[in-house]
């Protein structure tokens, strides 16, 4: 048999991870994805960080709230860090370990996008912790979404205006804050592309969900066409 | 001159902790120490572990409330780290730069002792995770409040009796857990003779502070007599 192990394979669930800037869409598409692969009769837990577990909901409270620049820039990794170990124990292992598949919105992409590239931690320091805190483990999939800074920042301020959303601590840094994200996941992409898929998320919203199914189908050959 | 260096010559201050296990006197001590110092014309800062800067303490209460086991020993590791990193960010690196001394009730050989050796971590993650955080950073002296196992238990459970404390998650824990991190004080102490020195914490609470007086005049010559 040939192509990368799928979850009739092994009976283990499989994990996707969605990652993108802000206002790249990537709760409404994880909302979309999951109830396609429900569609194909597998069970699916959509999940999020920072955050997925009690604990690391906690430690999201502290990495959410407070002023911008709260923490130094080390310090939120390691929170990030936490977090990512809490969700990995309690919630992402036990459901791929019954063959659920896990859909995440964030992990640790987002980490290395934004602590490592936005922030200027740099990338050594966030791969050290991810092989400290996680081993070999790695999602089966990421799906990075992929619009231009501005773009994705208007898209996300749009957002804040209609919802008095509280969350911004983001959406507020200066506009090379967010080029440097957006080149990171860019790198992260061209970095790992046996994991990573870069998907045009300047389409409407069908467009990217669509794209999105056509990666996943061709990333997992038992739910082709 | 000959001696280590001592804050006559840098005008930095110097970095003190106390470890121990539970039961050992450490806030006790710490707060004799810091009186001496005092006489002897030195600003001093009292801080604590996990804890010491508003920040920290906050993830503190992460790690001292809900549930025993609520946390992995990695994840607990890592919030350590995190409350550390803002503890030394935010309190200890700006003293020692304005000169002041800092007496620590805990530090990094905690993490160690309770998860590395109390918890089965192991010493490499822990000590990775050290140098990543606080890079080449250590305390000028690290006195270690050697106490068997069942005397510090028997002290701190009349503590908490006393008191009604709900700090307790670890008087809580199994004896062979406090034999381990009694002997993982120990090996601390064994394996960094420079920095650390270990004080018998069995005879009374005058004859430990004379010890621990002693140990930090000979480890700062311009403190002797």
């Amino acid at each position: 048999m040939s192509g990368p192990p799928t979850s009739a394979d092994t009976g283990r669930g499989r994990f996707i991870t969605l990652e993108g800037g802000e206002g790249t869409g990537k709760s409404t598409q994880q909302g979309r994805l999951a109830a396609w692969l429900r569609d194909q009769g597998l069970t699916v837990v959509e999940t999020r960080e920072p955050g997925g577990s009690p604990g690391a909901e906690q430690i999201r409270d502290l990495l959410v709230t407070g002023e911008a620049g709260r923490w130094d820039a080390m310090t939120e990794t390691l929170l990030h860090f936490a977090a990512r170990r809490d969700h990995f124990v309690r919630t992402i292992q036990p459901a791929l370990a019954a063959g659920t598949w896990v859909v995440s919105d964030r992990f640790a992409d987002s980490t290395l996008a934004y602590q490592g590239f936005g922030h200027g931690l740099g990338r050594a320091p966030v791969e050290a912790l991810y092989r400290l805190v996680l081993d070999d483990f790695t999602p089966d999939l990421t799906l990075i979404l992929d619009l231009p800074a501005q773009a994705g920042l208007d898209r996300a301020r749009q957002r804040i205006g209609d919802s008095g959303a509280a969350e911004d601590r983001y959406e507020s840094m200066d506009e090379s804050f967010h080029e440097r994200l957006y080149e990171g996941f860019r790198d992260i992409a061209r970095r790992e592309p046996g994991r990573c898929r870069l998907i045009d998320a300047s389409g409407s919203e069908d467009a990217v969900a669509a794209a999105i199914r056509n990666a996943v189908a061709d990333r997992f050959q038992d739910l082709s066409p």
